[in-house]
């Protein structure tokens, strides 16, 4: 799959320095600290005399560390579809060039979401056969008991708004194939979120994907799942259309922040509500990385031929560091390649629309 | 736009005596409670050598209540649409006949939620112009700190799957209808549940409910709300599909158990989460309320020509007690005349699909 003109196996992402709230500074320290810590190499996309002064006083693997010079700088602010046409000298822009020219094995950036996957969809291409990429957020559930499995991918998330029988199939390969990876598990189980267990539910294109993905041999599908499963864990890899991803996701957003404000009111009105969340504060933290997928590497934007991870807007170095190990690891594993070949397998085995 | 035969100005509501997990005993305690309280008259309909028996030693008012006897029953596990064809003398099926023949003013069940849904579109009129009916729920958001508004509505969660431009503004004016007597405010707030805040987001149909809400007079439209927005309480009705709105009630629900999880779990392994846990149960009994929606009068039914009230299938006799009075303050308050009313008004106004 990777066409990268460096012929060497040393594994390159292109890291967008200019993008998230905390850019520069974090992004250049996380990158920093990658070069140390792995044989990695990265290309930092920015402004160079900013990137420059950031890393005289930070240690660094300078053979591992690349700086390519851009002007210009998409802020969360600029509308995406608009800033895209305009500022073709863009860290993020230029990012995803490098990555879609073969100058890089993977991309990561944590600036504006919007303007992220347009970059990456008008650069780096598709995997053959995909006609919609994903966003994916990985989770952690409340099977934390069993700490080597904690986690769960909800996927499409926002990148796209509604799916077709064939979309959401193909996300369940992705999602499947990408959960495998990072989890360390062989299969995966994957479930359908719907708004009941029955394989008829949720109309025409959502019973069409029951039948398939039960049809399908590679896939460890579980069934419909239903929202109260999501938290459960009841599925490595839950598959959805964007809208319903993308609202469910911030609903749990929704709660922490509800829990913390919960807090406040219980401390005027109730002190023993204040000393229970003062206790459970480390629990409702965990809720909180929900969304806070920052601390698993970011969410990776599915259905390239190279890997891209968005890192949240918030992202501190620790963040960035993380993102650029899980892309180089993906890359290593040969996911996109992986998806591919699964992908080209049932486009001969299913006839799906 | 009540046709009941009865002259008299009394509201009677009918009631399904043997719908629900604690049924009949629940049921028919509840509905006794209602006629020493109020002036209301029930129709409970079910067997009636049981319901005598549990009336035998309960007080009431028999002059407020008639039994009407019937032999069938649906239960949870039937499947509602081959039931409904098949079981013609159930409780539920009879209630609804009723409520469609003007012998009553409204309808509570707490059985089979599916079932309830058919019986009341096969026998109750639906309102001019309205094509889908809609299940909404009524949930306290975390402006509980003010104690007289408290309470949002979430519509539609699970009628139907998907929804025209035309659904969601019909669904707009029954939520706001609806909400504004139980809550007593004279405009709520309404919003559109999307996956951002700009007019244009969520595809064709939500861009174009979007533009029509904006331009009603009388609707009081606060935009597009997102999925963090709902317990926050950000706007008093939200309106979505029936496939969002039943994934994020759902998963509301699934994180409540998650937080009595994790105390089983911090029980183990971390005291302080135990205790806090504890101490907050208060809260997240809180949390559990939200898909318990028996506290609140069960969730209406909205778009028949009556009113129909879903009580939640764990109803204890207090919950049928409250479900009976909001039903009855619901018609008294001619909710259902005023929606019948806004729709035929928007219908000349607006050209909508």
């Amino acid at each position: 799959m990777s066409n990268v003109k460096n012929n060497s196996e040393q594994t390159i992402i292109a890291v967008d320095a200019m993008g998230g709230d905390n850019a520069p500074r974090e992004i250049v320290l996380g990158a920093a600290k990658v070069t140390l810590e792995t044989s990695v190499k990265v290309k930092l996309v920015g402004d160079e005399n900013i990137i420059r002064e950031i890393l005289d006083n930070t240690e660094y693997n300078s053979d591992q560390l690349e700086i390519v010079h851009t002007t210009q700088v998409i802020s969360n602010d600029d509308h995406p579809k608009e800033v895209i046409r305009r500022k073709t000298d863009a860290s993020m822009v230029v990012a995803a060039k490098l990555c879609g020219q073969g100058e890089a094995h993977g991309l990561v950036s944590a600036g504006n979401t919007g303007a992220f996957v347009l970059s990456s969809v008008k650069h780096i291409p598709r995997i053959k056969g995909i006609s919609k990429t994903a966003i994916a957020s990985v989770y952690p559930t409340q099977n934390m008991q069993k700490r080597e499995d904690i986690f769960s991918l909800l996927l499409d998330i926002g990148a796209n708004i509604h799916c077709s029988t064939k979309d959401l199939v193909h996300f369940a390969i992705m999602g499947k194939l990408y959960a495998s990876d990072i989890k360390g598990i062989a299969n995966p189980t994957v479930g359908l979120l719907n708004l009941g267990k029955e394989p008829h539910k949720g109309g025409e294109i959502l019973s069409q994907v029951y039948k398939i993905l039960t049809e399908m041999e590679n896939i460890n599908f579980i069934g419909n799942i239903e929202g109260n499963d999501i938290m459960k864990g009841k599925a490595d890899v839950v598959i959805t259309e964007g809208f319903v991803g993308n609202v469910v996701l911030k609903t749990i957003e929704g709660i922490a922040e509800t829990l913390t404000h919960l807090g406040k009111y219980a401390f005027k009105h109730r002190l023993i509500w204040k000393l229970g969340l003062m206790a459970l504060s480390g629990g409702i933290k965990q809720m909180k990385k929900v969304t806070d997928y920052s601390e698993y590497g970011g969410a990776p934007l599915l259905g390239f031929q190279e890997i891209v991870i968005k890192a949240h807007g918030r992202s501190k170095a620790k963040a960035i560091t993380n993102a650029i190990k899980v892309a180089a690891k993906t890359h290593r594993d040969k996911v996109c390649t992986k998806i591919a070949n699964e992908i080209n397998q049932i486009e001969t085995k299913f006839d799906i629309h």
